[in-house]
């Protein structure tokens, strides 16, 4: 086989797709979040970030800064070896358990990224506990998908936060037939909020253990920011709650929070957590002085929550179609992906604003958008730079507006 | 089901075996590398580390520490997002070019473990290459047969580091259907090191691309450091090199690096790539700053190999049964997972010195062992101290010597 020349036909047909992705190359500047410089052709210009996961802009806090600075120092660039031999610092013990009690459970677990943290642990429950049944949400991240298929557990995809569905799934097996309910609170690519409450209720009237992945959630809802299971009051009765550390809360890695016993049984048999180099002490420093910050700080969420609404409102004045979004995420939609590649090019070339086109796999064919993730660093003054851009992105390339807005 | 109860009891069941895992607690300090703090049950105490993959000190670098530093100071904590959504840095850029240099390849591709590097990058091929066929050595890590598995190609497992063997079973299909052969150059839990050329030799007979795992070799074999294909002259016969940034090169991440197409389609197509923020500007940073630096000091590598040849073969002078090894690592056998644990205590406890219990599943049954990594860092007074010490705890636990040796 010529693999070379495979490789090129695969590649070529994402091209005439307009699904080949082209990153853009950034370089983010404290003090200056969020403009950045991009550079590109040899060329170094500045523009602003309007796409960024670095949702609160905790990637810049000085006490974030201050804390990795500090750990590198004391302790040095990497941890030197796996969770078991030799990879085991101070600074995670003194993270996971800055975790757990964020999220009000017993333990808590860090895994190199969030997708490992899914991975794994759905992988490790699927494959270890007999004949259990996992419940997933159909739009659920590749990292959960991965981990349940990976897991080669019996799976049934319920409708997207459909709970008649999901129980007349879980009706089908007796109660003490076990069974995982895996679902998001925060959706991130249509920034709606999964119903925690119904679901809930749902999985303990049918036995079911609940995993929810607040990745798009920790450090942003909540008085203290562990997410939408403390806002709705329910962070109790789930039994595994997930997240990232490297959106909101700035840095990078992932973890688990729940019983002591789920946590050790997770440590003890997921292979993505035992076979691979732990997380740098740095990591683990930056990420607990973010989250030590983010608990006392609602003042950010506040803000946080005015400026996606306030993006979501004069963007809708002008006719450009915000999707239907009860959280921080903006989607605007364009629905085809060689024209949302262009959108997002002439913004970059001609306004020096930065959104990504989300074209396939990450989103649907023909729902292809920009998201928009305004901070609470974005002001007016940008906020004005952006609606006025993307009005004449939508006139230039003749995408469609809103039916019912006027201009 | 009790889920809870069903947990303690599988965590029972590992505790009975002997191969319940206990977490060292661990502060590595800067400047007293490799020694550390060991925190347990409330005290510190002073221990000097001796199984770290941190094979060359290079996490305590200054010039890594400082670059670093520098980027966090300059450009944040985080990515702040995937690599495709507002997550390439310039330091990703630059590393990259910095990797595929080294060696010798067209382009590189970071991941953020070497785990999802190896996971990642063969389950793509597996998945997407039509009719491929996955050739497997059977001591392979279990970071690529998950990888393997989870793609659902058809896969072979070959007789460790036995040519013939991968050759009768290459010969079982056509020359031009698709093949992968998938390899490590040192096997870090046994020290060996494949035979490199004639496996190669062998896949381009039978015409299979080569992916080859450096993980426990770059940085520490070959003149300018980029592993054994260096050492060995045949780098550029192999398709797929994989390394990671997270052991000799003392930070974290992983890597692969290739031909510019091959690296092109494992980035379009790599959901384990795709659907992850992206490692932190510092990671990238330090990394690059550390390959740099190894690059041109290949006398670190001369002391390396001195420090672990000095160490076998003062062990075994004293009958400590050191298995064969012909690399850095210094494996000695206990071959009871207990006996291992227990081993493993008396060291810390009696002798302040930290070398964790390799048991199941990182290892087969009866082949429990100490494995120790002497770096270029440890001095003839910490081996004096390690080899009494072992000694010591072979003498009071009773375990078996090399026959053929004198006390
Ligand atoms: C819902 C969801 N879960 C998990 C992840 C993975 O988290 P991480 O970026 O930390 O790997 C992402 C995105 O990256 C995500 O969107
Ligand atoms: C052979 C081998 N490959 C890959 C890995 C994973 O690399 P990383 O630690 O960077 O995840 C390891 C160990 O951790 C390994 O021993």
């Amino acid at each position: 086989m010529d693999y070379e020349a495979y490789f090129a036909e695969r590649l070529d047909a994402l091209k005439r797709e307009g699904n080949y992705r082209v990153f853009a190359d950034l370089e983010r500047k404290v003090g200056a979040f969020p403009r950045a410089a991009n550079h590109a052709d040899g060329e170094v210009r500045d523009i602003t970030i309007w796409c960024s996961n670095d949702y609160l802009g905790m990637g810049m806090h000085p006490e974030v800064r201050g804390a990795m600075c500090d750990a590198i120092n004391a302790s040095g660039a990497g941890a030197g070896g796996t969770r078991n031999i030799s990879g085991t610092t101070h600074y995670h013990v003194l993270l996971e358990d800055e975790l757990a009690s964020w999220h009000g459970k017993e333990a808590a677990l860090t895994f190199t990224s969030g997708y490992v943290a899914n991975l794994t642990t759905l992988m490790t429950l699927g494959a270890q506990i007999p004949d259990v049944v996992l419940f997933s949400d159909e739009l659920n991240h590749n990292s959960m998908i991965e981990g349940i298929r990976h897991s080669r557990a019996a799976k049934k995809i319920w409708k997207h936060n459909d709970v008649e569905h999901l129980a007349k799934l879980l009706a089908e097996y007796p109660k003490d037939h076990p069974k995982v309910v895996i679902f998001e609170s925060v959706y991130s690519m249509d920034g709606d909020i999964a119903p925690l409450d119904e679901i809930v209720s749902c999985a303990e009237e049918y036995g079911a253990m609940t995993f929810l992945d607040e990745v798009h959630a920790v450090g942003m809802y909540g008085t203290r920011g562990s997410g939408v299971a403390e806002r709705d009051g329910v962070a109790h009765r789930i039994d595994i709650i997930q997240g990232t550390m490297g959106k909101a809360i700035g840095v990078v890695g992932g973890y688990i929070a729940g019983s002591a016993r789920m946590v050790d049984f997770v440590r003890s048999f997921g292979a993505g957590f035992i076979f691979t180099t732990s997380l740098p002490p740095a990591v683990a420093a930056g990420a607990r002085a973010s989250v030590r910050w983010l608990k006392e700080h609602d003042e950010v969420r506040v803000r946080h929550q005015e400026r996606a609404a306030t993006a979501k409102r004069r963007l809708l004045e002008r006719g450009i179609p915000v999707m239907p979004s009860v959280s921080h995420i903006v989607p605007v939609l364009v629905g085809d992906a060689t024209l949302c590649k262009q959108a997002s090019d002439l913004l970059l070339t001609r306004h020096a604003i930065y959104v990504q086109p989300i074209n396939y796999p990450t989103v649907p064919k023909g729902t292809e958008r920009l998201r928009i993730t305004p901070t609470p660093l974005h002001d007016d003054a940008a906020m004005d730079h952006l609606v006025e851009a993307l009005c004449d992105v939508w006139q230039t390339l003749g995408i469609q507006r809103v039916q019912q807005a006027a201009e």
